[in-house]
């Protein structure tokens, strides 16, 4: 693969790979894992959906709303599935995308200028843009990430995830704050009163607001002097002005902790299903059901616990009638009328942030879901999908619908919940990983969902919140585990006899790759606290930081050490250890150079970019023999007086190996 | 070991045998391990004393509370662990004397009788009848105990154990009862009040009452007409005749919620714990480390994050006074002056009773602590055991103590927490099991712990008792673990591929060894439900009707079967393995018959009784010696075009056995 120099290339490059797969695309689809890849991916997008939807209701006055973002998910989401080059990519709305939208609502605001309008013209100067990286093939730059990179992106993005999940949890114990003084017998003195406004007060209280005492209660429509104030709920007693007197106010009971009880119990629960693959229970194909549908039983069974306690823990509410959240928009957003002419060339200049974004958060999730660990067949797509989120871009801004880009951690979800595994697996034994179910079935039904979700509402409405945000937990901590970055951690805390055995330990010493794996924790630690920062809207832009960074670490590793902490593959790997187990102990030194000259030779074969050709052809080389000869040599005589441990000889095996 | 037919010959061979290990039974006890094991055992204690000294105080209207159930506690588990033939033998209240205690307070309450001394005169008469069995060599009987008997009486108790944390963690429900229709947004709408009585339904009420209405209100020193009804508490109120209005009466909130949070985060954080050992992480002395006090970290965890949320959990309250829970009884009770002389006399047959109760249920539990699977070293003394468990009795009666007999799941917990593995264990390797390290130090520790623990009530008042129920969950799940007859449950579930590779199932026909586990299972489930009767008090001498059980199945099974399955020792199964290893093929007929005929000389040898001999001495014989044999037969030439699969031929090694 190298750089296309005609106009498009990679695009029709891409569509050609893919065009081929397009029937078994579909029919592939049909297994009963995929059931549980759908529900599985179906209500991560609906909780994100929501979640994302509440915010930027909230960042933009209701512009863009609960109901915009679930009609946009299904929208996106549907179309990239069925027409892109990787379909086992999910679309999502994203921090970065979230806080561009709430910085450029409030510059609309304060300058007068038609939101709308204004993003609908950003959108399509994006959308251009994206074309014009299409067409230029900018999609190369991928080249020059290698693990370090994608697997710093993919680690924070988990990190993230997971403190989201947390966060959002100890929310309940801000929003249902515990009573902690409450003593039993003491009931009697628990209560919570709303009392009439005093006259006076009341008084000062109407002359401090615009709106004066009539006007209110004429606006309610009855008298305030007239109310039974005792009968009022707190947020009815604080709308007309009363105020809530007594010591169990600001308190709400129970809730909290069930909240707690049921995100917890879903993410163990699923975490324990997930490794009951492992056991050695049931035959092999009930417990890999078990195991794939872990996600449905744990968030049925903790829905049942939630039902069957019955208390009014926080739930799932989709919209349920087809409108824009806020009544004075339409469907449809003008390109022209509002705003004065300049501002329809100037946007092109937000649009330029805009398209690095969606650039980098799509092309480096591309990258970790294309990873040559997961053994895709069917090639990627890079240029193709980055064609469809730009079609999709101006698609969304004309209805105005939020934008829609990859989503690192639930497109991870996806893939691992349509792993294949060997059947005759052994207990306690890892089963032999043989790829993914790959296909534009489970996408398509998780977006078409989405989309009738408005009519599931009745169903829906049972899942508590707290569940949901242990399926969250659950995905960021699952999206983290195969990451060799996460496995590297890990080794600080195992001595070295316990180590498992990875091939880059075999070639490196051991503190080269602590030094390696410390560069990348302060990489992490740095941009983790820039996101916290306002910087966090160029976050994508700062993984271009990490590409630097890993290009200076070229002057403290040798290329050597690099090639098998960095940039190896799987294939590679194999190749490798069969050139070398090859070669006599003597050219061993000779043998080094050569490798080291190997492995500038083969850089540009084995980069990140090069498993976009479909993996099929060459399985043939793939296969290994070895020859084993085993001899027992005589037991040597050990005089009888050696103590009692020794009394018998020890039986000695020399096993010796050879491969051809 | 045969009948001895001599006086107390049992009693004088039991002390022969542990009188030589006096010394090392202290000076072994100087480990860390041993402060593991005590924290875990005194907590356990503690918490026993605390919940059957409830109970016998409700039972007996106070004259044996929670005070004496401390000092009972103390003083007769000090005195067994430092005079006592097995001092791993925990000593504790069980729930058939409960019962006992209970019907011989009502039975005394309705006929006049004085119940302390007629519970005095029992213990004397109890006391003098284990000095028979004692003097006799009764506890010759346990030699027909079999592994059948044995597991059966141990799952029961674990399961009862198990039945019993989480009934009283359930509990914790009824207690504090939730509110499961709050609404948070109609808080103003919850309350409780206590209202002054109506004066005419005062009179009504005062007139159903024996106390006159002036007499209570002089009682407290005050006027009801006077109080301030609004200011009272909740039993105050209901104290003086108040009634509580308000639908927030008979809820509690949150502290249902928490406790179970702390009782499931105990029990669990202590299982996960216990298995770090098996991890890759840190070397193997800190894994044994945090495995050995995986009960106190995970105890001190949730302790402090009871303190860090600071809800008014129900807590761990001991005595702080040294006075009898009744203050109209003292410290010792006169055998004479209440009663009517034959009530001294006829006391012998309630003693026989009380006699039964203790002596199986002291055997059974120590026969479970002697098993051999415990590889212990120094030998049991099941004479001198009911000797001092006698003297205790009397003891008590005099003190007007609860009596104690040995506690066989907290006997197998403290077993549990000394036992020696070794070091040198592999990550996920089951590490080899050593033997216990026996002494008396630990045993006496926890006792003198719980003797003094008046005083560290103010350290002791910070436990919450939730916490303790999982610690108590704890100690029943791990004592299931371990016993042959949950393994052969589990057996149901595993397809035969993945079984584990028992002896027994060698040997066995897996239809048989179903069938005997089925027996098992009704038989347990039988005693189930005979003891949630008022049976519950006969509940060990139904361990007989297990003997019973046992016998018949002679019929069923062959010996052959009978002795892998019922009887087999681990020990036994080393030799016979290599016996039968060793005969060629030809000769298998005649073996068989052979084995069956030593199966029947062994018997007497191997049954669970034999074991008391110190093991020391046989140790030299055990050593095994396999010769192995690896020959590579050179590699059949597989025809190339068998598919891809078997394009390379696959290395052969043939692995033969012999043993002399």
């Amino acid at each position: 693969m190298h750089m296309d120099v005609w106009f498009c290339g990679g695009l029709f490059l891409d569509i050609k790979r893919k065009l081929p797969w397009f029937p078994s695309d579909l029919y592939e689809g049909f297994h009963i894992q995929s059931i549980s890849a759908v529900l599985f991916i179906y209500l991560g997008c609906i909780t994100n959906a929501i979640t994302f939807g509440g915010l930027l209701g909230d960042a933009t006055d209701n512009y863009q709303g609960v109901m915009e973002s679930f009609l946009g998910t299904a929208l996106s989401g549907t179309v990239f599935c069925m027409f892109s080059g990787q379909p086992l990519i999910i679309l999502s709305s994203t921090g970065p995308i979230l806080i561009f939208e709430k910085l450029l609502f409030e510059f609309s605001k304060n300058n007068g200028i038609d939101y709308m309008e204004l993003r609908l013209w950003i959108g399509i100067h994006s959308c251009i843009q994206c074309f014009l990286l299409v067409a230029t093939d900018a999609s190369y730059i991928i080249k020059y990430m290698t693990r370090f990179t994608e697997e710093g992106f993919s680690s924070l993005i988990s990190f993230i995830f997971i403190s989201d999940a947390i966060k959002k949890m100890m929310g309940s114990f801000k929003y249902y704050p515990i009573n902690t003084e409450f003593k039993p017998d003491y009931v009697t003195a628990y209560k919570c009163e709303c009392l009439a406004p005093d006259p006076m007060a009341s008084m000062i209280f109407n002359g401090l607001v615009p709106v004066p005492t009539d006007n209110t209660s004429s606006l309610f429509g009855w008298n305030i002097t007239g109310l039974d104030w005792s009968q009022l709920s707190k947020k009815e007693c604080v709308k007309y002005g009363g105020s809530l007197v007594g010591n169990t106010c600001k308190y709400v009971p129970d809730l909290a902790l069930m909240s707690f009880i049921l995100f917890f119990g879903t993410y163990s629960m699923t975490v324990s299903l997930k490794k009951f693959k492992f056991s050695r229970y049931f035959p092999t194909k009930l417990r890999k059901l078990i195991s794939d549908f872990s996600i449905f039983m744990a968030i049925m069974t903790f829905v049942g616990l939630d039902r069957l306690i019955g208390l009014k823990t926080p739930k799932l509410i989709v919209p349920t009638e087809f409108k824009p959240t806020r009544p004075d928009r339409g469907w449809i957003v003008l390109p022209f009328g509002k705003n004065p002419w300049w501002v329809y060339l100037a946007s092109f200049v937000p649009a330029l942030l805009v398209t690095i974004l969606i650039f980098m958060d799509q092309q480096i999730s591309a990258v970790i879901v294309n990873r040559k660990e997961n053994k895709l067949r069917k090639g990627c797509g890079y240029h193709l999908d980055l064609f469809w989120v730009g079609v999709l871009m101006a698609v969304c801004s004309f209805l105005g619908l939020p934008w829609y880009v990859a989503a690192t951690v639930i497109s991870i979800a996806h893939i691992d919940s349509l792993k294949m595994e060997s059947e005759s697996s052994a207990p306690g034994e890892q089963p032999q990983f043989l790829g993914v179910r790959e296909q534009r079935l489970t996408g398509i039904l998780v977006f078409v969902l989405t989309g009738v979700s408005i009519f599931l509402a009745p169903i829906l409405q049972f899942i508590p919140m707290p569940v949901l945000y242990g399926v969250f937990l659950y995905m960021g901590v699952a999206s983290l585990s195969g990451i060799q970055f996460w496995e590297r951690i890990k080794l600080y805390m195992m001595p070295s006899k316990y180590q498992p055995d990875f091939p880059f330990l075999r070639h490196v010493p051991l503190r080269r790759v602590h030094l390696f794996t410390l560069v990348q924790i302060i990489c992490l630690a740095v941009l983790w606290v820039l996101k916290s920062t306002v910087l966090a809207i160029l976050f994508p832009v700062m993984i271009l930081g990490l590409l630097v960074v890993r290009k200076m670490l070229d002057m403290v590793f040798s290329q050597h050490d690099l090639a098998w902490i960095d940039d190896i593959l799987p294939g590679k790997d194999k190749k490798k250890d069969k050139k070398k187990k090859g070669v006599k102990d003597d050219t061993k030194k000779k043998d080094k150079k050569k490798v080291r000259a190997d492995d500038s030779k083969d850089e540009e074969k084995y980069h990140a970019y090069s498993n976009c050709s479909s993996r099929s052809e060459s399985d043939v080389d793939r296969s290994i023999t070895l020859h084993l000869k085993i001899s027992c040599p005589s037991s040597p005589t050990v005089p009888m007086a050696h103590g009692r441990g020794m009394a018998f000889p020890v039986p000695q095996v020399k096993i010796e190996m050879e491969s051809d």
